[in-house]
């Protein structure tokens, strides 16, 4: 079927004629569909069975232009073969915390998967202060499988460059590389941000030293091809509820730095951390939540590095160095050092990408609904300009990180006597 | 016609029905042909019009093992096609620097290329003392060439991905990341070195804090996909005369470390430096000789910064930081600012992979001519060891590498008092 967007009425007959629809609908006679992307790029149709509610699914088809800037950012479609691709890996690497995939059509850049009908997008639960016991074993659980199980550290040389090779994805990439490492920090005309912050805003883009840091993680995002990164893992990319966590939305993904994707849940969290002060007028409600959000950043840095390291151990066939190449006396002490070393060099790295990312939701393309949704410009003023602080002293300070808590450390030192 | 490898007779035949031979060769009445492959990977024939000495091509067919191992070291024949589209690259980014090509056979893994008749490999013309007016300007420009416009520097994003796209090569990147940054390290059967060093060999491989660094480097080797590099830009890849130098063999070509090619060539150059301890008896002429080699090495790097930065200058079309992000007060100074640390950090790299690379030829599966070919193994033995001293100081004091006068400096601090 050649390419045309679907709609509320076509997209049932489509779904009709789906042979792997017939598993999951028993009848296809009181079908109902809502429409409810509200991302950038894409249709999204939640198709469901009136008769029986069980019975739904969502299908999500690409759009040849981004949505919020109409027909000037022509885009491919290909990105719906890139999000398949790596929702499919995801399936196999991390059963259970993605949605499932039910089919692919690549003439008509669709995919139909599992609906998530118990879940919310975790950045609205956040807001709500909601609390999710399992996201801090079920994140760090996501991380460490879909990074470490596609690096050099599991996957024989052959093997990882072409799984690589299929993740070329020159322009969702090009969207991330100009959006966040970029057009933020210089004049361009889709920048927005709060007229309240102009000051700090302008004092980012004419910061020489910050900017030369940006560039150097930017250089880390184009060139360091380590791992199948989902490249936009925000809380807005997260399907939650109390028992259980689901990534979607991995269109952007592609083999870049690790610490990317750590950095963007780290960092979003801290986003919401600072919202709490429009959203939540309570002092010590805001105070117990907040100190909430911290546990769950420092929970998710430990189980992700002591998962990793442990996955490693246990999982050491990849070639970066293997094995054998640590039979020698003290071998085994030099692997230890060295697995050490490379899950602290992860943390700085964490730093670096999360702290450009807090400068570009202050003054970029897209901002961030748990800030934007603050109604008071004055408070949401508070938390923008505590974004920008926080982001810059992370990224600047990022060779001198040594644990987790010196990033916790730096969100409290700036937020400390604020608002209280 | 389907793959089988050419012979003396079969390749006149080939040859003559090739159309494009028909601009090269005014008859095909009296050919002939030598097979002079000294590498391990393919057949290499030269086929000549005796009546016309001036009409003659080279013809390069991969075979589809690796010639020094037998046949314990399965290859694809893919890597004629690598080789081709980097030759024909180098051809538009670097003409005059590398051999033409006339033509290329996909299914017969063979490429048809002008025949280098009035040059020597490098390596042997330095081991004769050959002075070499040119190479200083003609190997930086290559470098500078074929980096630069490859990188992001460069290229937009998209141009960037696509092209790296083409140079997948997980065959021979294996071959590289195994024999240059692993098995030399450990037990393995191809490794060979001289008895007389085998404290010095064995050293390293229990050496915790150079394995450390070795597997460091690897992983950059293995991720950091800045630009095309030729990944065995040795002396031997090099043909050259007194007033032409072309680069040969890129069939390890892929999207990796600038550095790695810079450095091979300044390793390359020290190792024929330290040759002449075994080559050159007279030490006045020895001296004068060194001298040059280090002059040249000097000569290289100091080139190759002036013009990598006179061209980004001059070129500043790629997207890692395009010029509108240093708009802003004291921009221009940052940008200069950041080139230069850029360029400085390359050198750094220089030295981590340049320093691995001494290693792995003293004590892996390839060891290099100018150091083989010493007849005396106590001689040969004096400039092995400082290979892998230098070497070692090279890749650990990276760091703290300002200037290619501390890389000399190396090299003359461990070569001082020794054979005088």
């Amino acid at each position: 079927m050649a390419y045309h967007p679907l709609n509320e009425t076509s997209v049932v007959a489509y779904i009709k004629k789906l042979p792997a629809m017939a598993e999951i609908f028993s009848d296809f006679d009181h079908m109902s569909v809502d429409e409810v992307g509200d991302g950038n790029l894409n249709l999204v149709f939640i198709v469901r069975n009136d008769g029986r509610p069980q019975e739904s699914v969502v299908l999500k088809q690409a759009l040849p232009y981004l949505r919020v800037a109409g027909d000037s950012w022509p885009l491919t479609r290909e990105r719906m073969r890139y999000e398949t691709l790596a929702l499919r890996k995801y399936n196999e690497l991390a059963p259970g915390l993605a949605p499932m995939v039910f089919a692919y059509d690549e003439e008509m850049s669709l995919v139909v998967m599992e609906h998530l009908r118990d879940h919310e997008i975790m950045r609205r639960g956040l807001v709500a202060r909601k609390h999710y016991p399992h996201f801090v074993d079920h994140i760090s659980t996501f991380l460490v499988n879909s990074l470490f199980f596609t690096s050099d550290l599991y996957l024989t040389g052959p093997e990882k460059k072409l799984l690589q090779a299929q993740f070329v994805n020159e322009q969702l990439r090009k969207l991330q590389e100009d959006f966040v490492y970029t057009n933020p920090y210089m004049e361009s005309p889709e920048n927005h941000w709060n007229p309240l912050i102009d000051d700090a805003v302008q004092g980012v883009r004419s910061d020489a030293q910050l900017k030369m840091a940006i560039v150097e993680m930017k250089q880390a995002y184009m060139t360091h091809g380590e791992a199948l990164i989902h490249a936009d893992l925000h809380t807005g990319s997260i399907m939650i509820n109390a028992g259980d966590t689901r990534v979607i939305d991995p269109e952007f993904a592609f083999f870049g730095p690790m610490a990317y994707d750590v950095g963007a849940v780290l960092q979003n969290l801290v986003l919401n951390f600072l919202s709490h002060y429009g959203h939540t007028a309570d002092r010590g409600e805001r105070e117990r939540y907040q100190a909430y959000v911290l546990d769950l950043i420092t929970g998710i840095w430990n189980e992700f590095a002591r998962k990793f390291d442990a996955t490693w151990v246990a999982n050491h066939r990849g070639e970066l160095a293997p094995p054998a190449y640590w039979q020698f006396p003290g071998g085994g002490d030099a692997f230890t050092a060295f697995r050490q070393q490379y899950i602290h060099h992860l943390l700085q790295e964490t730093a670096g990408h999360g702290g450009v990312k807090f400068l570009r939701r202050m003054m970029g393309i897209v901002n961030v609904w748990d800030i934007t949704s603050i109604g008071e410009m004055e408070k949401r003023a508070v938390a923008e300009r505590l974004a920008i602080r926080i982001g810059r002293r992370w990224l600047l300070e990022r060779h001198a990180i040594s644990g987790i808590g010196d990033l916790v450390g730096i969100v409290r030192e700036e937020t400390a006597g604020v608002m209280v």
